[in-house]
């Protein structure tokens, strides 16, 4: 039985592809309603089978430019492959007075607007980053119900938000640009750590050359090139400074590692933008053979699962408290009568 | 009877200002041992004093030249005032792979090194960004209870992350550099938002009025400057765009509103810092006058108390429920066989 035939039969539109009902899902999600809770339960079988790409890096890379360029491609793509259906979600953690999100919408609609085969939905927050995260792993799922094969999750700025927020991905890309490298902290070593493909966009910019060179510089530094052996037929790695290989190791005729690839790319006219398709196509490659993409999968569900616990905790605990108890306590320590600790255990043990 | 009489004889070292016994007990709260946890609790009745002043923005505008400068400039102030007691707390969410944090120690060091009037720590994490926010505000509270009278806390980057942990103090700085406002993505207003004072360092460099004009231009489209009248004694403000006053409003002496200042500096020559002194000296006391003062104390301390709450209730939660059961529901939830919120319910409920 397709797991499409077990999802109740009035989500069938969005498991149709109607825009209309998927919008309104997602608006569900995004407010975080019981309905729309109760809707991602039942659609989740039919998750799991997008490719979730992020792209992230630090302000004015040009990283929309890029997701836009990309989704162009998929819709159109070179040497005869079929079209897929591509979301995008653009997450912004920090929340614009101007809408800075609507603005990016409404220039990406210019190029893509009535592709049905294209979704494409903003979010902004004054929120917690904690809700944000998880509403976007919702309109995730939500994309990912509808059949849209690959899913642009695009995070803008460079924290440890925009890492947590990634690691939503299968393949996270990291968009660099000329000119932010000459600082020590403009690449955020962070931030390498979580890529599977570094691009350099704005290439035709002075200094193209200096960026790559100090990203390949940082990679070099976080991943030292180990030398692998194949031992009773298992590989092994041996890093530089590490001991030395016991006698009866051999050099694996093929390694198992990814090496994150740089690539140059200017995505206001498309210049390597098919050629970073492919670096993402032999991500997903090597995802499957090696076993990555399985856990990743595990990972991903995992932090859903352990944020929505938290979550559950939460709201429970405060709907078995007073509010009038809640702020007799926050008074008492407003007034440094009590210390947070001790707060914390009137609250929970009532003072024990 | 004093506060700091009812605090534990062997944390006097720290009241007393022990440097080493300081270190020590920032080591303690920053791994979050129990020893940390109840020495900062024992303190807690001595914290509340210190000055504490964010200084947030994106990579590459001189944060640390200018945290370097205005502890300089309290160490040594203009005009026959005495000196006072600064700690600098450096976080950086993103985790370097080459101790970032530590080499800009090094570059402080030269400037600050063996003045017992000040203490610099540098923070970085590969953990959550929970966890990190949470030991910065212990080792504010550890260096507010040993007498720093002005605390400086430095957050690399410009995102929600940076803004969750900024919102640790009383006064927050923005800084921004010239060449960075040409990107509609590059002044993040998120920011801006919660800006006190903005600052445009590396004021020297060609583009400095440009970046300020567009700091203007973001500042009054996100506080449109209101009419402020006084009526029945109680002020009160109406923005353009907002119905007319009432007859009976009359325009107010004085306005109880803080404008964020937008001031220049070259940190490295220390040009322009005597004046964000004098900016910060300001906003004090508008924070005094108004009782704002007292609500950021008030807000700063509920959302530790609620982050502790968090931790608790999910530590304990996890103290009752085996490995073996978390695990099962994982598998069940990564085959797709349950969805993330049965997962949840099952967890919390037995499935009921």
């Amino acid at each position: 039985m397709a797991a499409s035939q077990l999802i109740n039969a009035s989500l069938q539109p969005i498991l149709d592809g109607d825009r209309l009902a998927l919008a309104r899902l997602i608006t569900q999600v995004e407010n975080g309603t019981p309905q729309g809770r109760l809707a991602l339960s039942q659609l989740f079988p039919a998750t799991g089978r997008a490719h979730l790409i992020g792209v992230t890096g630090p302000p004015g890379t040009g990283k929309s430019s890029l997701v836009n360029q990309l989704a162009r491609y998929y819709r159109q793509p070179a040497d005869g492959e079929a079209p897929r259906r591509v979301g995008i979600v653009a997450v912004d953690p920090s929340s614009p007075f101007t809408g800075g999100a609507i603005l990016g919408d409404r220039v990406r609609m210019r190029d893509l607007a009535g592709d049905p085969g294209v979704f494409i939905r903003s979010m902004a927050s004054r929120g917690s980053l904690g809700g944000l995260a998880r509403a976007t792993a919702g309109v995730v799922q939500a994309l990912d119900a509808a059949g849209f094969e690959l899913i642009l999750i695009e995070t803008v700025g460079a924290g440890q938000a925009e890492v947590d927020i990634a690691s939503l991905a299968h393949t996270t890309l990291v968009v660099e640009a000329p000119g932010m490298g000459d600082d020590i902290q403009a690449i955020k070593a962070g931030i390498l750590e979580i890529a599977d493909i570094l691009v350099v966009n704005k290439a035709d910019r002075p200094g193209a050359e200096a960026t790559e060179r100090a990203l390949r510089g940082m990679l070099q530094l976080g991943h030292p090139t180990p030398h692998v052996f194949r031992h009773h037929g298992q590989l092994e790695r041996v890093f530089p400074g590490e001991e030395e290989p016991a006698a009866e190791l051999k050099p694996a005729g093929e390694t198992p590692l990814w090496i994150p690839p740089i690539l140059r790319t200017v995505a206001t006219e498309g210049t390597g933008v098919p050629e970073l398709a492919q670096a993402i196509a032999r991500h997903v490659c090597h995802l499957r053979e090696t076993g990555d993409w399985q856990r990743r999968e595990r990972t991903r569900l995992q932090s859903e699962l352990d944020s929505l616990l938290q979550e559950s905790l939460v709201n429970r605990w405060r709907g078995s408290v007073s509010e009038a108890s809640y702020h007799q306590v926050l008074q008492d320590l407003v007034e440094r009568q009590i210390s947070p600790w001790r707060a914390v255990s009137i609250l929970l043990d009532g003072g024990v």
